[in-house]
C-alpha cells in the first residue's frame, strides 16, 4: 500500500484504518520534551529530532509516525542541565507513564501490533519502560498478547566508527552531549534556520561527581545550559548521524518487525 | 521585544526567558486530539486548528504559543462520533488532567502569569477545567496566587452574524459540526493539501436522542464519521471563520490580560 | 415481581437479590451535588430532583433507584455560579470518576445489566462519562461485556413545546437555568416547604463572555448565586416539567432496556 | 442563631453561610454504606443510623448535618458478612479516602473549623482516618491549621451499664453485632416500617478463627448475612441506645468543640 | 525438599523456583513498621517480631519467608501513640496498599498460590486487606483465580489461658499493649540486647475517650510513648507468647493450606 | 554523641530523637530489590550490599542507616536479566516513588535535613529521582526548604585505578555486571556463607542490541540469569571494592553534608 504521508495524523481515518487494521504496519511514536538546549538552539530539539528519525525510518520500512509527545520527563542535571532552568517544561513521571500507556493501548485497539517508541530525550527512558509495561499488562487483561514494542533512543545507534569521525578529539559520553556536537550537528543538517551557532557558548565538557544532589546545585551546570561545547558541530556531521542512526534503526526494526 | 517566532519552542532559552520572566507575555497552549474527521480530513484537525488560532492571536498580542497537546480526551459519540472509531487515539481523563496540571505549573515556574488554553477538541473541555483547578491549587501551595488562566474553544467566538453567513440554510449546532462546514472550511483555507473534499460524504446532520448509551451504539454515528455534511464548506467560509475567531480571541485576551 | 419500594436501599438483601440477579431489573443512580441554589432554595436541589425523577421512572418501568450521589463535581461559573461560593461542596473529578466506577462495578457484580445514571448537576456530565468508561473497561477485564449504561440529565427531555409553555418570554438556555424557573418550579411542585420564593432575587439572566477565567471572577456571578430569575417559577410549571421529563425518560429507558 | 433545619443541605446558602463562616458551628458528616443487613432489614441501615444520631446531636449542640456518604468501604467477613454478598455495594479504599478528603476541605473553605465524622459502618474506620489525615495535610499547605476533626462510631458510646441491659444473656462483642440486637433495636425505634422482624433469622453468634482468608470463605458467614441473631431486639432497647449514644456523643463534642 | 534457609531472599533463584513453582510452598510476608516503642525498645519491634514468627512457622510447615515490609501505615494514637512522635516513620495508606498489591502479584507470577501476611503493626490491618483485594482482582484479570491469602496478626493467637498467665493482674486489651508486656516480653526472649528494660517507664495503661481527634492531642499519649507499662514483661512470658502464637499460626496455616 | 548502633531502627526513640532533631545527623536509606542474581547468589544481594555500604559510611561520618527498601523497581533485561525471571519480585514505578516520597517526608518531619539514598539496584535510579522530587515539592508546601538529598549508587564510586585491578582482562561496563565480578566479590567478602561459587555459571558477557523489546525476549538473557561471569570474583576484589566505594561515599557526603 502506498500512503500519502508517513504521518498517521495526516491520513484520513479510512486510509489509516486500511494501513493498520491487519497489524502489519508499525507505528513509530516520537517521544520528546520541551527543554532548554543552550543559547544556540530552540526548546524543541528533542521533539524535532526523533520525529525526523521516525519519519525517515517509516518511509524506509513502510511504517507510520504517530503524533509526537511534545513534553517529557524532568531534565536531569547531569544529562540535561537540570529542571530548574528556564524553558524546560516537564511532566511528572506518572503523567508521562499514563500518557504512553493510554496511547499504546489505543493504537493496539486500532489493530496495530508493532510499536516503536523513538525517544529523543534521555530522561524519558525509564518512564517509557514503565508506560509500556503497564500498557502490555492492561492489553493482556483485554486478551491482547501479540503486541510487540521496541524502545530506542536514536543516539544509541551511533557506532564506534561514526564516533571516531564525529569526535576526533575524543568522545566524552552521551550524557554530556546535551546541546553539544550530536544534537547541534543534526539540527544544522535538518533545521539550520533554527540554529544560531554564533550564539553557542564554547566551554569544556561538564564534569560531575558520581552522585546527584537535590535540590540541584545550579553552579554544577554550565551557565549556557549545554553540557559540552557545540563548536565542533557541522552539517556534515549531521548527515553522518542521520545516515548512521536511520540505518541502524531501520535494521533493528526489520529484525524485530520482519 | 521582538521575538523571532511566535512559537515558544522555536526560541532559545535566553530569548524565551527574557520574554516570560516578568510575567507580562502570555502563553497560549493549543489542546487538540488525534481523532477521525471523516473521509476527507486528516486525524490532526483538532491540533492544527487551535495551533493556528493560537499563532495568529499570539502575533497580534505579543504572546507565545506553547507546544500543542497532540492527544486529547476520548471522542464522544454525539460530538465526535465516538471513541470506538479507527484513528481516534485518546487519553484517559486523569492523564489529560495531569498533563495540563504539570505544564501549567512549569510555565508558572518560568514566570508566566497569563495563560490561555486554546481548545480544539470539544471533549477536552471539562478535563481542561480540572487540570487548571488542580494546577492553581498546587501553585497556591507554592505561594503563587497571581496566575490568570483563560480557557476557550475557538468556535465559541463565531458570532450570530457569522453564523448566518456560514450556514444560510440554518445552523444545526456546534455539537454536530464534527468534520462539517466549520472545520472543513478552516482546513481548506489553511491546509488545502490535507483536505480531500472529493471524498467527503454528504449526509444529513446526525440526530441523537437526548441521552447517551455505553458501550456506544455504532449505528448512531454516520458511517463517514462526520456528524454533518462538509459539502457546503469553502475557502471563503474558512477565512470568515479565521477572521471572526481570531478577532474574538484577541479581544478576549486583551480584555483579560491587558 | 412487586417490590415494597422503588429504592434499592429500602429492600432486604433477599428481595434485592431476587430483583436484580437475572439482570432484567434496571438500576437508576441519581447523581447530584451539594451546591448553592440562590437565596430561595436549599443546597441539595441537585440531589432531590434526579432522585425523584428516578423514583417516578422506576415505578413506571419496574426499576430500582440506587442511593444518590450526594456530592458532585465542582460548580462551574457559567452553569452553577462557580465553586467559590458558600455552601457549594464539591469533589475533585478523579474522586467522582472513581466513585462511579466502583458503584457501577458493584451493581454489575450483583447481576445488574441495565444501569441508568440520572444526572441532576450539569458539571457532573463528563466525569460520569469517564466513570462509566472505566467501569466498563474493568468489567470487560472480568469477562462481563453485557452491561448497558444509559446516561441522561433530566432537563434534556424538556421538548420544544414544553419550553414554549415554560418560557413564554423566551428561553435563555439551560446553562443559565441554575436556580431559575426550571429547578424552582420543580421544587415548588415537589418540596414547597424547602422553597422560600419570597427571598428569591429577581435579576436579568446572567451573560458571560465566550470563555472562562480561572480563578473565577466573582463579579461575573449575580450576587444571588442564581444565573436567571426564578420569579416566573410556579407549581404548574413544575408539574409540566415532571410530566414531560418523566415521560421522556420512561420512553428512553423502554427503548434501550426493553 | 436559629436554623430552620439541622440538615445543612436544607438551608439556603445565605443561611448556611451565616451559620458556618465564623467557624463556630460544627458540621457532622454521617458516613454509611449500602450493605446487606440480613433478611429483616434494608440495605441502608448504616446510613440511616449515623444520620439520625448526627441529627439528634446537631439539634442538641447547635451543629449542622452534612449530606451522608451513602456508599462505604467493602464489607469485611468478620464484621459485615463479607463483600461477596448481594446488595453490598462498596467503594475501593482510595475512593472513600478521596471523597472524604475533598469534602472536609470544602467545608473548611466555607469557614467550618469543627468537623465530626459520624460513622455507621465499621469497615470505614481506617479509611476515614486516612481521609482526614490527607485533608488536614492539604489544608495545612493552604495555611489552614485550626480545623479540628472528631471521628466516632456511635456504638462506641454504649457504656457498660447499657450493655448489661441490652444483652442480659451476655455480650458477644461489637464485631458480630452486624444485623443483630444493636442495629435492629435502633431501626425498630426509628424506622419500624423498614424492619421485617418476622423474617429475621435466629442463629448463634458467628464465630471466626483469629485470621482472615481471601477470597472469603462464604461458608463462614451465616446464610442470613447477619452475624448474630436480632431476635432479642426491641423498641425499648432502641430507645436506650438512642439515649445513651446521643448523650455520649453530645458530651464528647461539647468537650472537644466547646 | 530441604531448603537451605527459611528466608526466600537467602535462596538462589533456581532453589527458590524449585520450591515455589508448583504452588505448594506457602510464602509468609512479614508486614511491620518503623515506630517508636517507648524508652526501652528500638524502632523496628514491629518488623522483628512478625519476621521471627514467620520464620518459626515457615520452619514448621515448610514455607518460605519473604523480605519484610520495613515501613507501615501511620501510627494511631490509641494503638501506637500517634504518628506525631519522633522515630515513627510511616507510609500513606495508598502506598502500603500498592506495595502489597505489587508484591502479592509478583509471588503469584512465580507460581505461589498460598500466601500469608504476618502483620506486626496493628494499623496496617485494613490497608493489608485492601492490598489483597486489589491484588486478587488484578490476578483474576490475568486469569489467576486459585491464590489463597491468609491475613493474621500474631497477637490474635494468644488464647485466654495464655492471657491469664501473662496478665495475672488483669488484661487491658491489645490496643494499649503498644510497647507493653506483650512486645517487651517477646523482645526480651528473642533480642535481649535490643531491650533496655531499665529505661522503661512505668505508668498506668493509657485510657482514651471513645473517639479520636485530629490533629492528635499529644497530651493523650503517655510521654514515654508506650500505652501500658512494660514493667511486668519477662523472658518467660516471651517464651509463652512465642509458643502460643507459633502454634496457633502453624495450626491455622495447616488448616488453610493443607 | 555516641550512638549504640548505626541502624536507626535499633535505637529507642529518645536516642533517635536526640540524634536527629537538630538536623545535623544524616540519614542513609538503602534502596534494594528482591531479584535473581544467578545460580550462585541469593535474591537479596541488592539489599545487603547498599545496607552494608550505608552502615560503613554511617560509622565513619556519624550518620544513621534507615531500614532498607527490600523491594525495588522491575528488573530490566539489559541490566538485571528481565522481570520475567523467577525470584525477581518488583514494584510498579509509582509504588516505589510513593514509598520513597513518604519516607523522605517522615524523616524530614523528625528534623532530618541531610538524606542520602544509597542505591543497590540500577533500575531504581529514575524512580528514586522522582520520589525525591515529589518529596521536596511537598516539603516545600509545608515550608520546609532546607532538606538536602544525595542520591548515589555505590558502584559509581569505583574509580579507574580500581577497575584496572578488578578487571585486568578488560571492563565490560556496569550494565552487564549483574551477578558478575562486582557483586560476587562483595558478597564473598561480606557474606561468604550466602555465595555458592561452585554453582556459578561461566559465560561470556551478555551482549544486547542498542534497543529494548517488550515483552522481553527471554533468549537474550543468559540462562543463568547473570549478565557476565562471576568466575573471576574473589574476596580480595571484594575488599578493594569495599574500601574504594566506602571511601568515595564518605568523601562525597563529607563534601555535601559538611
Amino acid at each position: 500500500m502506498s500512503l500519502s504521508s508517513a504521518f498517521a495524523s495526516e491520513l484520513t481515518w479510512p486510509d489509516y484504518d486500511a494501513a493498520v487494521q491487519n497489524g502489519q504496519t508499525p507505528i513509530l511514536i516520537p517521544i520528546g520534551s520541551m527543554e532548554q538546549h543552550g543559547h544556540h538552539m530552540p526548546l524543541h530539539v528533542d521533539v524535532l529530532l526523533p520525529a525526523e528519525f521516525a519519519r525517515r525510518v517509516a518511509v524506509e520500512i513502510g511504517a507510520l509516525v504517530a503524533p509526537p509527545f511534545t513534553y517529557g520527563y524532568k531534565s536531569h542535571q547531569k544529562s540535561g542541565g537540570g529542571n530548574h532552568l528556564p524553558g524546560t517544561t516537564s511532566l511528572d513521571g506518572a503523567t508521562l507513564v499514563s500518557a504512553l500507556k493510554d496511547v499504546v493501548k489505543e493504537f493496539a485497539r486500532h489493530g496495530v501490533r508493532k510499536i516503536c517508541l523513538v525517544n529523543g530525550h534521555f530522561e524519558n527512558s525509564w518512564f517509557i519502560v514503565e508506560g509500556i509495561d503497564l500498557a502490555l499488562r492492561e492489553l493482556r487483561w483485554d486478551g491482547v498478547t501479540d503486541v510487540k514494542v521496541v524502545v530506542l533512543s536514536y543516539w544509541d545507534f551511533v557506532h564506534k566508527e561514526a564516533i571516531e569521525k564525529l569526535y576526533p578529539a575524543g568522545f566524552q559520553g552521551w550524557d554530556v552531549e546535551h546541546g553539544g556536537v550530536l544534537e547541534t550537528s543534526l539540527m544544522l543538517a535538518l533545521y539550520p534556520h533554527l540554529v544560531q551557532l554564533e550564539r553557542a557558548v564554547d566551554h569544556p565538557a561538564a564534569t560531575f561527581p558520581p552522585y546527584d544532589v537535590y535540590p540541584v546545585k545550579p553552579e554544577w551546570t554550565p551557565s549556557s545550559g549545554t553540557l559540552s561545547s557545540p563548536k565542533e558541530a557541522s552539517v556534515e556531521k549531521g548527515h553522518i548521524l542521520l545516515d548512521v542512526c536511520t540505518e541502524g534503526i531501520v535494521n533493528a526494526l526489520r529484525a524485530e518487525f520482519g
